[in-house]
């Protein structure tokens, strides 16, 4: 595949993305780092090993070494894969065309709360393991989050224009709602009382109701 | 001393607490807690040694034993003291009578919010490596997070009952309201642009948009 050819990680945000979406390769690469995650989430991320990976995998160490390098490729392929899939949901979105603002922010709440039940444990690998990645990794996690809060905040201030929402603070109502949805990673599991999309109806009503000049009933 | 004769922690929230709670052993406890704390938070939990905890606080090795028997117990301090002073604050403002529940729930908001002034890095510590605990402090810890929570709960139950608030899912709401609160360990730093207090309040009128029959202008 020659994938590691030029010594950076297949996901690396910087090139040649797009052509490595799909294959089985990457579709490989998913599947180890979904029972990594599941991993680090029962045994912390520190505890558990490369030879721990592989054996839940199914692989020999080599084989698993062939599509990561390290443990923290596999952390920054959990980061990317989750962050990125809700980027993306989200320009998809926009270039469809959204019919409200209050509206693009139901969307991007519930991509946010639904990837509690798409990826259990991922996101408190995600949270609580950003500051484990190496530097020039971090800088590719954090100028994705920032493009996901920048999603927030053009759809409150993008209400706030048409005069769909209050004159508000829209730093401090970005951070409130992602602040409720982000939360959500300390509570909601699968397949329990609540669902992703019951909680985004919720959450999304609250928040409405605390920023819509005429918040839906 | 004789504080670890019965083999358990001086924090340990069954026994003894109030007695405990001054006293130079306390305070000499907190301070070195508060530097294992900046310690966990600059360089992580496990790359932290008791070595380097008794180094930063200017202790002998023999010393740091006599106050804590390992960094799990100096882990369940940081837990404790930040939940018990939340907790003691707001027994203390019911004790002393609340005007109204939305200001109740100011109150609760601002302790929460405050604490990432007073205890910088405390927090992430604190949800960060609560799976660390041993389990016989878990649950203490565990005990003590859903009574806090209860305290949100029953300001928001009180405040429908009252009618102040409108009929609502009281869980919702209150998950929302806490988590907007937790999520500020994430952002929120001292001496920046925000303080605290101008949060709590940004936070709290878009919470009582949220849910206040007549919510404050």
């Amino acid at each position: 595949m020659g994938i590691w050819e030029d010594g950076t990680p297949m996901s690396e945000v910087t090139k040649g993305r797009e052509v490595e979406r799909t294959g089985p390769a990457v579709t490989r690469r998913r599947e180890i780092a979904q029972r990594a995650a599941e991993l680090f989430d029962a045994a912390g991320y520190y505890s558990t090993s490369m030879e721990d990976i592989a054996e839940s995998a199914g692989l020999r160490k080599p084989t698993l070494y062939h599509y990561f390098k390290s443990k923290d490729e596999i952390l920054l392929e959990i980061h990317s894969e989750m962050i990125e899939l809700i980027l993306r949901r989200h320009e998809e979105r926009l270039a469809a065309g959204v019919e409200s603002h209050s509206q693009e922010l139901r969307g991007l709440m519930g991509d946010l709360i639904e990837l509690m039940e798409t990826h259990p444990g991922h996101l408190r690998i995600f949270f609580e393991h950003q500051r484990e990645l190496p530097d020039r990794y971090k800088e590719a996690i954090r100028a994705r989050r920032q493009r996901f809060r920048g999603f927030v905040f053009d759809a409150i201030a993008g209400g706030i224009e048409a005069g769909e929402f209050i004159e508000t603070d829209v730093e401090m109502a970005t951070l409130a709602i992602l602040g409720m949805c982000n939360w959500t990673y300390q509570w909601l599991r699968p397949n329990q009382e609540r669902t992703a999309a019951e909680v985004t109806e919720s959450f999304w009503q609250f928040a409405m109701r605390g920023i819509a000049v005429d918040p839906p009933v």
